[in-house]
């Protein structure tokens, strides 16, 4: 017999599962249109050559390719692969429908990715990203309505505890270039450095050594890197130290994103974290990240990546987005007790209880009436004991039974039975539905 | 550069097309939880296993592979695969979490599925199908359920001209049976039957003769096949042919489930099919299957399983299924303009102008007000020409423009200017938002 589980680092969601990530994917759409995006879909799968080389070589090592079908299959060589972010594939989306496409264009899309990342607490293999990016345009204005429309998302879910750090790659390589790091130490320099809020400065150090940064650039660079709490107070700090125009001009856009931002959801909420790094290679500008104490790891992370459309299209489009983790937030507002009770609500509102195989026909006639009238209704399908249908009705939270027996059959009507009085009255069929819809608590 | 097309039989989907999409799922799930299924969703890949050897040879060749990964992956080796229907998943859920499910158990689940096909009109290789499931009973109570639901569901998507084909798998042996089949040809013989209403009797009969179904066997079939349209007179005929007792045993199934189907929405949809087969090999009671007259090929079909869900939780339980094809009720609903014209909505209410960058941070504070009172705004990105936004705004069919020029910002007013009619109002900025909200259509 085949194993019963899921694929490693993926899940099944039964039916409250299900009711939660609607609930938070409901909430989320919600925001995301209120700020102007639209939605968007790609397919899970893409041509391999549009993945490989996106997302550094750790990246690529985690892509779930897909083999060839029919006699290529024994080659044993895989032309598709399955979508790991959905930024990629919106770059590919708009070079190839460019002339279809308004710009500015807004786009939301809520899918799931896949990665053969190392399981662990919110670390799927297969995972939903809420993802809003703006495209063709290079103002703060974008940077800034991000952070507004994800806090706003965020709140909106019942966050009040989250900050969002703010960084950007050209201030992260004038500092790195001010404390002296070699070019090409860099990336090994960022990697290590992006992990200051994880390992401290002194985890910090000790890796920044084993990459090959001398002492002196050490030190340097743990003091660059002390951020001040207030974004103005910041922002003057490392303005300070930056000595080259690319990096003053870094600082400036920070400041522009950062007042911005003061006018939306986001107010408050940014921190400037020079620190910031962000895995992936496209990101050009500004870079994001969502934190909350009690999760390592982020709820949402985003930047500005000017190049990558450029990479599909031939002609660069400058775009800049944010991914919300939907798994992510979900482990947090399960811990935290953050769904709403109506969410575990019962399958149906009236469960039809029949006596026979003679009352199945009356009891579809009924039920059909009931639901033609806004009811949810299961008929219960094998005749026999009442009292073992009201059992059922009642381990699923069904509210009423509709009792049909002989005699109520004969004159029309239906008894219904409330489960949590246990009271029972008896109505024509015609009348029933209306009477328990009065009766029923009002359903979001 | 790489290529910018989707995988070859997979698709992209634009703003509109997902409000389509959402627009046919919304109603297709109401319709399904009116009926007392709960939602349920898989991970898109399943152990390899799990799938090879549950959807026939056929079946088998277009099932989509993914590479095991790290070391493994240079062996050319396939581990998992992508989900090829939503019943076998089911099946394998069913009997991983037999202890916390409730019995009898009913989900819907609504997700897409692979399949390497030749792409064809409404034939995709990424599609999502819409399934409903009853467990744990063998009441033709359950057939009936799931008919009147899909016909409910077709009902209100706008369908008004559907048929419901209905076969059972015991009746198709038995009439192969008592035509004089040999049992190791009746798997093609059913095959070939199949087509009845693709490629007529002559071709049947072709194809019969083919996979060596004699001269005499071939003429009793074609006349067993000839259904009579009305139910009653077919089951009466189909009954006076079957000669074993679980031929007519499948009779008197048929016939119970057309008498309770006919207290639901399938009422009047229901044809007898002796010829209707269904390819996939674990159906082993009733079968239906779902057409219309302008699309070959079906918008649905299902049917009961009893002994799927034993192959994996090792004791048997009863099953019964209807999948409703989302892409080919797109095709037709687009065909037939039968969406909404609602649904080509603009991405938001109003687009917030600015004439320079100073005007930036007052337009974040209106368009963040707007926002609050339930509108839905877009910040023109790059200040400027206050035509060009217009332009814009008009090309997307966004409603208003919220000019904020130097008067307004020192007043806290806005101008609100109206594009089709071409008329403007200055407004207190904290009057604004009721003011427009008033005069906007009302949202679905």
């Amino acid at each position: 017999m085949p194993g019963t589980a899921p694929p490693s680092g993926m899940r099944d969601f039964l039916p409250e599962d299900v009711r939660r990530r609607e609930h938070a994917i409901g909430i989320i759409k919600r925001v995301y249109e209120r700020y102007g995006f639209e939605p968007l879909e790609t397919p899970a799968a893409e041509n391999l050559e549009t993945l490989l080389g996106r997302y550094g070589d750790e990246g690529n090592k985690l892509i779930f390719k897909i083999l060839r079908r029919g006699e290529h299959e024994a080659t044993g060589q895989a032309d598709l692969a399955l979508r790991y972010d959905l930024t990629v594939p919106l770059a590919r989306v708009v070079a190839q429908y460019q002339a279809q496409l308004p710009r500015p264009f807004r786009r939301y899309q809520i899918q799931p990715v896949w990665r053969a990342d190392r399981p662990g607490r919110g670390r799927f293999r297969e995972f939903y990203q809420c993802d809003i990016d703006a495209l063709g345009s290079t103002s703060p204005v974008v940077e800034a309505e991000l952070c507004g429309a994800v806090a706003d998302a965020l709140g909106e879910l019942g966050f009040a505890d989250f900050a969002i750090r703010i960084n950007h790659r050209e201030l992260l390589t004038s500092l790195l270039r001010a404390a002296g790091v070699a070019e090409d130490a860099h990336g090994a320099a960022m990697v290590a450095l992006d992990k200051l809020d994880k390992i401290g400065g002194d985890g910090v150090a000790r890796e920044l050594a084993e990459r090959g940064v001398g002492t002196e650039a050490r030190e340097t660079l743990l003091v660059f890197f002390a951020a001040a709490p207030d974004v103005d107070q910041e922002l003057a700090r490392l303005g300070a130290l930056v000595t080259d125009e690319r990096g003053a001009a870094a600082v400036e856009n920070l400041r522009a994103i950062g007042a911005l931002a003061a006018s939306t959801s986001a107010a408050g909420r940014l921190r400037i974290d020079p620190s910031l790094a962000r895995g992936l290679d496209y990101y050009t500008g500004a870079i994001m990240e969502i934190n909350v104490a009690d999760l390592p790891g982020s709820l949402g992370a985003g930047g500005r990546y000017d190049n990558l459309v450029g990479m599909f299209s031939g002609q660069p489009i400058p775009a800049c987005g944010f991914s919300l983790g939907l798994e992510r937030i979900l482990v947090v507002m399960g811990e935290r007790g953050m769904f709403p009770a109506s969410l575990a609500s019962a399958p149906a509102d009236v469960l039809v209880a029949t006596f026979d195989a003679a009352g199945a026909g009356p009891a579809m006639r009924l039920a059909d009436r009931l639901r033609g009238a806004g009811l949810r209704v299961m008929v219960y399908p094998d005749p026999g004991k009442i009292g073992r249908q009201i059992k059922y009705a009642d381990s699923r939270g069904i509210p009423y039974v509709a009792i049909l027996g002989e005699d109520e059959i004969k004159a029309g009507s239906v008894t219904m039975k409330h489960l949590a009085t246990q009271t029972q009255d008896t109505y024509d069929q015609a009348a029933a539905a209306a009477a328990i819809l009065e009766r029923l608590p009002a359903r979001g």
